[in-house]
């Protein structure tokens, strides 16, 4: 399982675009993070990654989520699903 | 701009994956769109339109958005983004 407070320090990266703890997006088009389900987030991450997802923004995100281990994923998953 | 009320009306079937409101989605791998952003949701729904956006969920979401107008989408997003 993940654990929000790893995911936290790991969370910079995103952090730069989905705005602190995922609540600020700093595009319109990027979505918030926080409060999003911890399934979703995890799907979406691995699904950038494999590049099973594809579009405009899967690009972008791919080379942001290409090295994260899976604990990573599930560590940042925990940390954003707990944000408000 | 959107209208949150026409919006409601508009969404049961969204609520029917996603949840009353957007926030209970009915699989882990489906998101919450309670007080998703505004611009993200209408992205989206644009995106899943046009199938910019590909992969599994986007196969599914293109049957659910296909005939929806540009107002339509901006009602769900207007609605959505205010759920709590």
């Amino acid at each position: 399982a993940g654990d929000a407070t790893a995911g936290a320090a790991k969370s910079a990266v995103c952090s730069a675009c989905h705005g602190q703890g995922g609540a600020q997006p700093i595009m319109p088009t990027y979505p918030r993070l926080a409060g999003q389900s911890e399934g979703y987030i995890e799907y979406a991450i691995k699904t950038y990654k494999s590049q099973e997802r594809k579009g405009a923004q899967a690009a972008l995100m791919y080379p942001m989520v290409q090295n994260l281990t899976d604990q990573d994923i599930a560590d940042l998953a925990a940390y954003f699903s707990t944000q408000q």
